[in-house]
């Protein structure tokens, strides 16, 4: 089978190619360009195609799944209808606990979204730290690759990080869970990097099934206070280092980086800095740009997320009012999803300047079009039900005095050029 | 009695003057001289007293109050209740339904908080706008002063301004209630703007009773399609110079601008703007960098209020998730709020460097201190319950594969520049 990759390297325009450049109403041989050169990937899992990367809306991904200490099968699978219901673009089975694969199933089946995983979480659920082989988490790699997922994750951390990491003496230190799992074996293992160790291998499987590789972001900072740093660095070149070697082998790349808690003004500069040493679609977690917003973490992430995907960021993972605390509730799916969607719109607004549903929304307010307002909003069914204490064409919060309305009157319809009399004086 | 400006120009630490300094950590003398050079203000009312402008924690407004459609006095005040609890620095009464003084006195009566009006909504209110006349409009001034308000919005919008609203053509153009009543007035009366013609009454009545009079924002721009254009220039530019006639009367003032809706990279540059033009305090309502989020602006608020504080505002108008749809609930204003001040605390982190919070949280998330870290946040009430289905020293987001133990065997604790193992190689 022709993988996209190849086939855009040939400006073979596949059904997955056009149906993204549909989507995305881009050239197809141009969007076959950019998937040659790197920028744009295409995640795949049977009809569903979903572009990543240069020019195109930026992408949500809804993290899911059960940890080993709390396991609600029919949860995950209402989390991924939540997902679907409000428009995630993508989700990832972080499941480490139960059946997993059973878990993932039943997932896969009940939504149509690319799906990725994090083999290193399977595979050490399934084996434990103390037992795992690196042959165990190849075994997992091609069992997910057989199932159908869409996208794999694998951190990449190397020892040399590891001595960074020490000596820079960080507040929080690592906070990524399949980093930490990665070098945790490693130290138990006295042994390399299993995915850089045996990457031929890996880009062997993902070639085979058509999959994109994530390189993981292990080294992202977990508190404001410590900074973009030697060891973020290093992360950052050898992800790239790695990733032009998958995309030279045949093999779609996305880069995992920039995420973590980063504070609000430092956001762009970490952006940039990824962009500028490559132009691989860049898959960025939250940022955070404050640490105590637990509880209401999606609201800090929506702050981090919009400079981001406004700085270049082209891939978001949303963060939910859980994060910190739990796993999240299919309601703090809900929350947390929507408020990257918005992030993701303002990000897309000043980046791609898309901003013509809010155009229509303006609209749609300047001529009291309500039910034209309800259908612009991400989640209709509550902007509906907050407007229900309101009448037909009155607004409970301003009543007979509505700013539109009243300056109707002086400068005639706020939405034309054209003033009905110019000659009013005061 | 001695006014506050009147005292900081003499260099006097009234007992105002020493609560602020002591709350903000400042020296007294110093915020004299801020005060004497109308960088910062006080807004007081009984013993409270809060600053805002330069140096100072970015504070946050409440609007709370009726409207002519919808009057429920104890929701009002529940509001109020609401407000002081999750960390509000002020609230404003807009109230323009039922009985306003006595709702006022009523939200007034249960809360500490310095409270701002906009007298031409209750003098509207009360007269109707073809029967009102400019000595209502002073006489509610007078009434509202008699009470014991903090602080009074005038908004100042001449007929230059309409005349360049009129050649822009904007999609929206004015959404300020304030700002488009005073118009209507000022149309159907064929006559100046009531506010600059007796600014000198005016004046006197605010310096009498030591309140701090704000200059309202009639030409914010209400879709991200309108940009910054020559009535908002005309605006900031009189507003500036109203502002300084004042604090050379005696009186302190506060300039609103730069809110309404912004798109997201234009935030900073608008409110630099101000910046570099006076330094008189900033209150910034919202702003929003989307017209789309109705029923989550609270988010898309937090992230342009984030933009704008970190940018240099000193004085934040929340946004709740009823704005654009209705009045907003108890738990609207508590989402509005918490929203705001996590935006805040962004902001400050990058305008002052005030990070110690997020720190101590680092600090506890380090040490697995689970109820110093609830006690970080803005609502520990829902981190603690989010928190509830975890043990003791496990949370089920990671369970026993948390990357902060993990890594803890690998480099010793994170939080100590010490690594109990420096020499560990894989």
């Amino acid at each position: 089978m022709t993988s996209i990759l190849e086939a855009a390297r040939s400006n073979v325009v596949t059904p997955a190619i056009r149906a993204v450049a549909d989507e995305e109403e881009i050239d197809p041989l141009e969007l076959c360009q950019r998937i040659a050169e790197g920028s744009v990937v295409i995640m795949h899992r049977g009809e569903k195609c979903v572009g990543i990367g240069a020019g195109l809306r930026t992408k949500i991904n809804v993290n899911l799944g059960t940890s080993n200490v709390s396991v609600s099968p029919d949860e995950e699978v209402e989390k991924a209808l939540v997902a679907e219901r409000y428009g995630a673009d993508m989700i990832s089975d972080l499941s480490m606990g139960g059946d997993i694969p059973a878990i993932r199933a039943a997932v896969a089946g009940r939504t149509t979204l690319p799906l990725t995983t994090v083999p290193i979480y399977q595979a050490v659920a399934e084996h434990g730290l103390e037992d795992l082989t690196a042959e165990d988490i190849l075994a997992t790699i091609r069992a997910q690759a057989e199932e159908g997922v869409s996208s794999l994750v694998v951190h990449c951390v190397n020892p040399h990080m590891i001595d960074l990491l020490k000596a820079q003496g960080r507040v929080m230190g690592v906070v990524s869970k399949g980093g930490s799992i990665t070098s945790s074996f490693m130290y138990l293992n006295q042994c390399k990097n299993p995915f850089i160790e045996h990457f031929d291998e890996i880009l062997a499987i993902a070639r085979e099934h058509d999959i994109v590789l994530s390189l993981g972001n292990t080294a992202r900072s977990g508190c404001i206070h410590d900074p973009q740093d030697p060891v973020q660095m290093e992360e950052m070149r050898q992800n790239i280092e790695l990733a032009r070697y998958a995309h030279h082998m045949g093999v779609q790349a996305i880069i995992e980086g920039a995420g973590g808690h980063i504070r609000f003004d430092r956001i762009r500069e970490v952006i940039r800095s990824y962009k500028t040493h490559s132009s691989f679609p860049l898959f960025v977690a939250g940022p955070l740009p404050t640490d105590v917003a637990a509880g209401y973490d999606h609201v800090a992430g929506a702050v981090g997320a919009s400079a981001a995907s406004a700085a270049g960021a082209d891939y978001l993972c949303y963060i939910t009012p859980a994060e910190h605390l739990s796993l999240p509730s299919p309601e703090h799916v809900k929350e947390g999803l929507i408020a990257f969607r918005i992030a993701a719109h303002i990000g897309d607004s000043v980046k791609r300047g898309a901003v013509g549903r809010d155009l229509e929304m303006a609209r749609n307010r300047a001529e009291f079009n309500r039910g034209g307002q309800i259908a612009c909003t991400f989640d209709p069914e509550r902007a509906q039900q907050i407007m229900e204490t309101a009448g037909n064409e009155i607004c409970t919060m301003c009543g007979d005095f509505c700013a539109i309305r009243l300056m109707k009157a002086i400068c005639g319809s706020g939405k034309s050029t054209e003033c009905p009399d110019k000659s009013v004086r005061f």
